[in-house]
């Protein structure tokens, strides 16, 4: 006789609900499923090469340190390759004590939700916007505000009326979350202007901006513009970036740059988290920085992925249905799509894993689950042979059910 | 004019307060401080030149999948490893399903506590236990009892008594947290009849065990009895583990093993916290597991701590003062000692720091802040000299003030 768990887990677990779309998907594995539904990146862009002289010299030179503990906030020596690093997208003054360590940008995404929000503070969002960061937040249970993305980022006239009702509430908006380079799933970049108007608008309204720029460094088609960090003069922005998409999402390494009394209080909550992030990937990716793997890189990577993104783009001009609109990005990995008015993309998703190919409805974006016609389509994973067949699949079914 | 983060932070944040100690000790590093303070695995236990090996084949054969982004329990194939080398602590009949692999034990100990503990809950320990357990529990204020250790492990009757009491009061204990072998900071190994005594006490009182394992391999005098897991009938044994200690700690590699329906909300957290720990470190340990590498390395190991504790208690017999005690470990890293009732330790602190030798005092290991008069002395890391010399530091500044 096994005991029954229900009884004995905390009210908040008893709330967590798993995903019937993450379930789904997961059946997929290992079936001979095209798969547009990840979001990882091509093992062709891995500096394979680079990597493997590296992890010799550390094993040669640097391995006592690199296999033992290290500090909570990161690499000392990491630290300062990442702060230099900041330059490249801007961000000027950086110094070590600004710069935070994390497994991953889905810890740091985690951790400043732990940080700053009590359930029922607002916390206002791209609509839509990145799913596992909905789902960090959800975790401290906030009130979700959404405003739309148009072709140059935000809609900051929306954001403005959202932030002004709030405060005519006597409320106060906690954070604002954006993904303003590269937003994923939209695949618009902000313009400069729009920058500068939301950081205002954040001083003027007494609020703090957690900026994502998990995107800023592929963008493949125009202007990158500064990321909004580089304009902050009053510390109210909390930048995270990743190596998930630069070097190799296996390291598990994202960081944080932020006012150094931001930094003390993620480095105590990560002592009771995860005690510290690999030392071992740390001191692979400080060494990546130093010797300009992660930087040389990178025309590389813009390279494969604009190609794929336009044999995406052909492939939807191709076959699907006349009534279906979809974004063109100008960085990342995604095409976001939106299907007739009349279909769920939830509801169809069974179906379309049994005719062989696989995507993410897109309401999972939406912090209301509106969007029920919306797709996100990855290109950046599936061979280019795979993302034609898997849209040419996507398309007839569309077809049929439209 | 940068802004106050004061007004931002979540109450549950402004509650977290720095510890002073750890800031002490902070300021130690990069000093000329003999550090008995640490937790630090003796760098001479990592088997460097097997790693080597394994990164090169790895590097070769596996990068596309140990550089991608992997499942968030873990790794199949570690998984599966990870079940077999549970049997080498008597643990049989354990699937890939029961086993889920965290950053470290810490996180494993994190993620238990947010997904059992609501505020209020009993949760027993013992006492002395794990400073960094306490922390991460406390993260979901519960009301801890604490059950004193003996030469064999924790007094069974003051457990009963407890869970009596609680019993009678209509309550329950949500959880037992236990270092049943080499216990940090105690030293002592729980009897295989205590380990009986303790899972019947479970099933009577209808709560969970959370085994710490981190030292069940570190044994270096004496039996170690099979881990409380494998004497589980009712799946109430939530067992945890970690590479820190018998591999490396620059891995961040933890694991549980537990009841499916566990597991499985393990991982639903887990997806909101970082996704999923290092694919990278995971294969060099699944490698290092499938070529016997850390099994071949345990009597090293254990033969390397157990001459630097005879160092240390010879150290403490030669320079201690009359009226201390101290624990004699069978295994671990830690020697525990209670010195005069008179002296307060962690006040004793900076004076130590002063003269060149630092420890942890300690209270921090007591849920209460107790045990004001003892302190946790590390000697798997320093060298055999530095051990010498710093007893010979501690020695004098204790019998100057007692």
């Amino acid at each position: 006789m096994t005991i029954r768990f229900e009884s004995f887990f905390s009210a908040q677990t008893r709330l967590m609900r798993a995903s019937e779309i993450r379930d789904l998907l997961k059946l997929t594995e290992g079936r001979d499923v095209i798969s547009l539904a990840g979001g990882l990146p091509d093992p062709e862009t891995f500096p394979r090469e680079e990597i493997k002289k590296i992890l010799e010299d550390i094993m040669s030179n640097n391995w006592r340190e690199a296999l033992q503990y290290s500090a909570t906030a990161g690499v000392a020596s990491f630290r300062k390759e990442l702060a230099s690093f900041s330059e490249t997208r801007g961000i000027k003054g950086q110094g070590v004590s600004n710069v935070f360590v994390s497994t991953g940008s889905q810890e740091a995404l985690f951790m400043i939700a732990q940080l700053l929000i009590d359930p029922g503070d607002y916390v206002i969002v791209e609509s839509p916007t990145y799913l596992a960061a909905l789902n960090a937040f959800r975790t401290r249970s906030p009130r979700f505000e959404g405003v739309p993305i148009e072709e140059d980022g935000m809609d900051i006239e929306v954001l403005e009326s959202k932030l002004k009702r709030i405060k005519a509430e006597g409320s106060k908006v906690k954070m604002i979350y954006t993904i303003p380079t590269a937003q994923n799933p939209g695949g618009v970049t902000m313009t400069y202007q729009k920058r500068k108007a939301l950081i205002e608008m954040a001083s003027r309204y007494d609020t703090l901006i957690v900026e994502d720029d998990a995107y800023g460094h592929l963008v493949f088609e125009g202007e990158s513009p500064p990321a909004i960090k580089a304009l902050d003069k009053e510390e109210r922005v909390i930048y995270t970036s990743t190596f998930s998409k630069i070097l190799s999402p296996g390291f598990r390494l994202g960081w944080v740059l932020a006012e150094e009394e931001f930094i003390r209080e993620l480095e105590l909550m990560k002592q009771n988290v995860d005690l510290h992030t690999s030392t071992f990937t740390q001191y692979i990716a400080a060494e990546a920085l130093r010797r300009n793997v992660v930087q040389n890189n990178l025309p590389r990577i813009r390279q494969i992925y604009r190609e794929k993104r336009d044999v995406m783009i052909e492939a939807l001009q191709d076959n699907f249905p006349g009534d279906t609109k979809w974004s063109r990005p100008v960085g990342g990995m995604f095409v976001f799509a939106w299907v007739s008015q009349k279909l769920d993309t939830a509801k169809l998703l069974p179906t379309a894993l049994e005719r062989g190919v696989a995507y993410v409805p897109g309401s999972s974006f939406f912090h209301d689950f509106s969007g029920k016609n919306t797709m996100r389509l990855n290109f950046s994973f599936p061979t280019k042979e795979q993302l034609k067949k898997g849209i040419q699949l996507l398309g007839s079914l569309l077809k049929e059910f439209s």
